[in-house]
């Protein structure tokens, strides 16, 4: 399995996901400005796996800024992170990350330079083991669903790329694959962003599992030739009735699979499920640059210069089309309002 | 309206369809080796284009060849046809086209050579005539299912650059927008080769006819959204029970359009019938090279280079997701099967 952000005594590791899938190359990352160009470039995606190497990006800039004193340190460290925070400014998760692990160097009790560096470490080698976890735990409960022989249908890159672990709905897929149960994946080919066909189909194909790839018109007729028992995918955000916010074409699936009758299932950690949004109406809808549908790879153009162009990023499933979610405390089926719910009070 | 195909004093003049949507340029055609390499490289496509281009094509052969009597008149004309023939080898409209001229030129009495020139030409013409009038009568017919203000999603290319005449699913659309009535179209992308983004979004931009590009896997969110009134597209194949062959996708979008209450209407000539075919199921599907997916316009490489893909070229939509059939004799609604059997009785 590839590892798309790695960590040991030489530093960060990053696979170049803008060199794939013609190129797998693996870049160091030394300083925090590496770090930053990495997520602004784009070498590095995904939510979590942005998160992840912000969080070593963090650290890598306190080593520069050899802070004197503890206040010395947050000073820097505020610095730093709203230097990080500009690399992408619409990746909730990065704000995140760095957040999260500011807060809890706060509020260490007698902090010392020495030791606030190294919980700083170890909180950002913390945030990522949890990630590969939660990603271990998604992709054991979403084996279960699937069967022997399986043909599984996907969309987008939700594997090892995004994520510090196996994966979301590819992490089902892997394991699925390493239980031995022979199974055969279609890859959405993902327009306009390509991410199936560059990342999904390079990924499956370096760990040797069968995919074959489709243009995402063709999801439907695979399934009237009953070509697929399960789709899979993964999700941005799920509202607290169930409805899923996930890459543009995912509702297109769930249709379909309703229609066929085949399983619908998403993959996603308790952290994507956002209470506070009652139902999918609430979501709002980004919409992205016409340019990513007029030109591929932002080079070739497919059509006229200026033509208008409807580009919304994700789109919005309600919960009558998804069979079940899987999370890394288990699988949760409809009624979904009520098992989201007792699912997060269990938690509290 | 461009006109793909047109024949005057000069002779035989098409748009270069391989230089679209950057640049619009017109070439003359003055010899059948032209006609050949034209339909050849695709610079003229679409099946009844490809036809009508071969039937000039055959005149200016006949032309250089100088036949001196009849007999030398048809021993070339079977020459001709044959090296026409093998232009496009799957492109059944055109050895049709070609058997029907050289058929109705045996059937003259007391052939000339003059004589049997000048009917090549009208009957070349005629074939071009004939497929103009069915596009018009097809738009008038179908251009009575549009409602005021009603917002169109259409795939693939089914326009003025695939016809004769105005085309068909677009040409309705044309006349709805000749009509005043303040049509807004929504064009598939229609991947992989890109028809929609290229040639529909073309046309409609050439024709001032207001036209928005989305992917493929865009649709469904577009019809949640309330944005779509109807879909109208073509077709390649229509059994007698009403099911429908066309561009892949075509199947996605009418699973969609009954999953939301959106008409779903297919616009296609008579010839298109094929009664022989019972049902759907009796339609073979043709699988395309792969290169079509992983190469964009063959070249840029968006995917592994050897993965496998799964390209049908056409999908089939079964009649119980068709609204109605748009034809050049009226619109045929459900029941198909026999509403279709008995047009077609009413035409015999």
């Amino acid at each position: 399995m590839i590892e798309a952000v790695s960590w040991n005594d030489t530093g960060l590791t990053l696979v170049d996901q803008t060199k794939l899938p013609e190129h797998c190359e693996f870049i160091q990352i030394g300083t925090i400005e590496a770090a930053f160009d990495a997520i602004r470039t784009l070498k590095v995606r995904g939510a979590p796996a942005i998160g992840i190497t912000a969080a070593y990006g963090l650290f890598l800039g306190m080593q520069q800024s050899n802070a004197g004193t503890p206040a010395d340190f947050f000073e820097k460290i505020d610095q730093h992170v709203a230097f990080l925070s500009g690399a992408r400014p619409t990746a909730v998760n990065l704000f995140w990350a760095l957040d999260r692990l500011r807060n809890e160097l706060r509020e260490l009790p007698d902090p010392t330079i020495e030791r606030l560096n190294s919980n700083l470490l170890g909180l950002a080698k913390a945030l990522h083991d949890d990630d590969r976890n939660r990603c271990d735990q998604m992709a054991d409960f979403g084996a279960t669903l699937i069967s022997q022989n399986a043909k599984i249908l996907t969309h987008c890159n939700t594997g090892a790329l995004a994520t510090g672990g196996i994966g979301t709905a590819l992490g089902v897929i892997y394991r699925a694959h390493q239980q031995g149960k022979n199974i055969q994946v279609f890859a959405d080919e993902t327009r306009p962003v390509l991410q199936g066909a560059r990342l999904t189909v390079w990924e499956l194909h370096n760990a040797n599992i069968p995919v074959t790839l489709i243009c995402d018109s063709m999801g439907a007729f695979l399934m009237q030739q009953k070509k697929v028992d399960a789709v899979i995918l993964g999700a941005d955000r799920i509202a607290a009735d169930g409805s899923v916010a996930n890459k543009i074409g995912t509702y297109n699936l769930a249709v379909l699979a309703k229609h066929h009758g085949v399983p619908f299932y998403v993959a996603a950690p308790l952290s994507t499920f956002d209470m506070a949004i009652k139902s999918g109406v609430e979501i709002p809808i980004e919409e992205r640059n016409p340019e990513e549908i007029r030109r591929v790879f932002n080079q070739t153009l497919i059509t006229v210069p200026d033509v208008s162009c409807w580009n919304p990023a994700f789109d919005i499933t309600p919960p009558e089309l998804v069979t079940a979610i899987i999370t890394e405390k288990g699988v949760i089926r409809p009624p979904f309002e009520k098992n989201i719910a007792s699912h997060f009070k269990t938690e509290s």
